[in-house]
């Protein structure tokens, strides 16, 4: 039987939201699960939390160097393992009026959203490169979490989807650069309020009102799920996903 | 035991193609299959070919009257099951310089892409508004297979295109008109050429080379049957379908 | 001195909207009018009020013949010009929700924005296609009057946009197909109320507050001549137009 | 009468692209012209060119103290002038496969696409805020010069495209926020290869066969001084530009 392959994600923040949720999902389905966030306390506890097939891989900031060693510590940790599927998280929520919008603020936006995402793709790409295609025809799949924000500017927006739009831009460009050597590349607009301090449970089995409003990380985890799946007979490069009854 | 779920889908034509994949995929999963199409001949060898969970419903032309009787029938057929899926599959492939289009190819085009989708989306949000909730908190499952066509325009497509962005729009009005009455409506970007002479078999098993270059019908109707399954609260309104190695 | 060149506007309605200001502000232009609509009395009407240099030509409805029928009597009345511009302006508003949609709502938007635009744009690219260059380095310039409705769909327009999201495809692929021919197509998305009662001036000389709330057919037909005027190095193929303070 | 209003630009490089050939058409269309670009030779060389009613203000690099202190000049140097339009052309052009671009290379597209643009934007609306609606009624026009890459990826702009996504949403973003303050804002998509080489000249007046496939930037100039006089009633925030023969 072959080793367990390798989930990573970067912005796992304390669990609770989309990072944390694919890191459960992933870990059910057969995965081992390498956390990367900045800050290390929340994320060693998440990881313990997760048990023997989890690890925290810690970061300062997302620049090129960071992210490199935290991708080899990864493959050292376990070596006899593949890096299939990898999914950039991180983001900086600034919402704001245009002009109170600071330099500072840029600077949070462009090394989470540009930096981070473009050190964090060249080396899942990189480690993809180097692995044989699986039973679904691929040699890997990078997924980046996206917003509304992604496809449309708006007025407290002008910050958050700089950077959106960004993530966005680089996934449709390593889709198409990196399709025919059997690496796919998607991207999920998410179109609504993630409920990110729902217990972790199973929402197919007990339907409530609060999932027609809200976005589960779970029903976002399960998607991703579904994407690395995909053969590569039929990749999907974009979907949205959005409550039902969400105004849009 | 509820009795089984009915799929239905319009547009099979002789079943190797996305239509009729999509039944052998939702037959698979646990659905009772009703099949529509103009032609009743190669419909109901294929139903045969199905067996006795699957039934063909034939039809003259894609009208309001003629999809009504069809779903009445369907609904005499299986009385004790509720229509969940229901996919929108009919087209009409014109691709001709635009100065050749005649005005017989425009009946055509909007004959099945509007008045047949009109009336098929009709009757599918019909049965849906009686149904209760199902585990996934929806009511019901309205899909359409879009094109590269659906969403610009080209050389060769004039005729097409009008057909195929109308189909996206309407997709887009009912997911949101229904959407907060539970029904989920989506729409998928069939980008590249379908492998429709494919025989049937499980492509994540035996993964080789043309499943780089066209796309499986299997592989859709998997796309398909994720989608009915996607829980309320992260509904995808469209995904893009394409090959690994398809420029784009 | 070479002969006023032609200016085509199908969709003209009583004279107070976008066709009939497009109507006033290319007759202002130096160009002749030909005005195209359904029912005569308000067409004739309104084209002794513009003048000499305009004409009326109605039709019965916009099917391939009438509108080839309305190309021919316009080049027989000016038999020395060039048609060099083409508006399609005729619409059909219908807004409902989608069960109040009928066949026969449908077949309106089809023979207006699918059948109607089709035969329009055939006519004009034909006269287009037997003129020289003009001093702008181009044969013709074909326009389409769009929506909002064109772009996305929504709770209450799924037959309006079914049609306007047809015309949208249409005028993109004979952007694509007829601009190495030297024939400039354009789309134009007006996202806003459009004051269609709004007395003929110069807004650019008196602005008010009414003009941050509406569209003044003025200002849009004067997109348009824009558009017509735009030299081959430098052509659009869509523009929105919306008043400053439309939200969106 | 009136002092004539100010026109700024930034990005002219040696003033044979679109940011000189910008100055060129609103010098004649009765603006003073402030020049801003990274390096003074050139920049005071095609100023002095322009004559009198130009002026150069190099900055060192597009940051938020730089573009501040820039415009800062600029009104001291014309006190009794309004600022009526600017225009942000600065980019850079890095066209690379994904693994060769550096932490560097996103420092250059990051510091001119993000940083540059919302400096360069905030002067330009602050100025604007200040003065009183012109007879357009608008208080000013701020316009961006964007890429086909500003709307898809491609593989080779996984760099160039994440700032150019940036900027578009940029130009969003602000015209939402301060469309209903009489700010206008607007985007141009040029969909093609700018003739920079090309000498000034009326393209109107000798159509040749190069303008069918190569942007002469006076052709993207006349777009930009179009937008600035569109009135408040009906306003662009895109368009796109290509030549007439451009496959697309």
């Amino acid at each position: 039987m072959p080793p367990r392959p390798i989930f990573v994600v970067a912005g796992v923040g304390s669990g609770s939201g989309t990072g944390g949720a694919s890191a459960r999902v992933f870990l059910n389905a057969g995965y081992r699960v390498a956390l990367i966030a900045r800050g290390s306390d929340s994320l060693t506890k998440f990881a313990g939390q997760l048990g023997g097939e989890a690890a925290a891989f810690p970061i300062a900031t997302y620049n090129y160097k960071e992210v490199e060693t935290a991708f080899s510590a990864i493959k050292k940790h376990w070596p006899d393992s593949d890096i299939r599927v990898a999914l950039y998280n991180a983001s900086v929520g600034i919402f704001k009026s245009f002009l109170e919008v600071t330099e500072e603020d840029l600077d949070k936006i462009t090394d989470s959203n540009v930096k981070g995402a473009f050190a964090f793709a060249r080396q899942a790409v990189v480690a993809f490169q180097d692995q044989s295609l699986d039973a679904n025809g691929k040699r890997g799949t990078l997924l980046f979490t996206g917003a509304t924000a992604a496809t449309r500017g708006n007025s407290m927006t002008s910050a958050f989807s700089a950077g959106k739009f960004s993530v966005r831009s680089l996934s449709q460009s390593l889709a198409k650069e990196f399709g025919k050597q059997n690496i796919h590349v998607a991207h999920a607009v998410i179109d609504g309020v993630i409920a990110t301090d729902k217990p972790h449970r199973d929402l197919s089995e007990t339907p409530g009102d609060k999932e027609n409003v809200g976005l589960a990380p779970e029903s976002i985890a399960k998607s991703y799920l579904y994407l690395a799946n995909q053969d590569r007979s039929a990749w999907t490069w974009e979907l949205d996903l959005r409550p039902a009854h969400e105004k849009w």
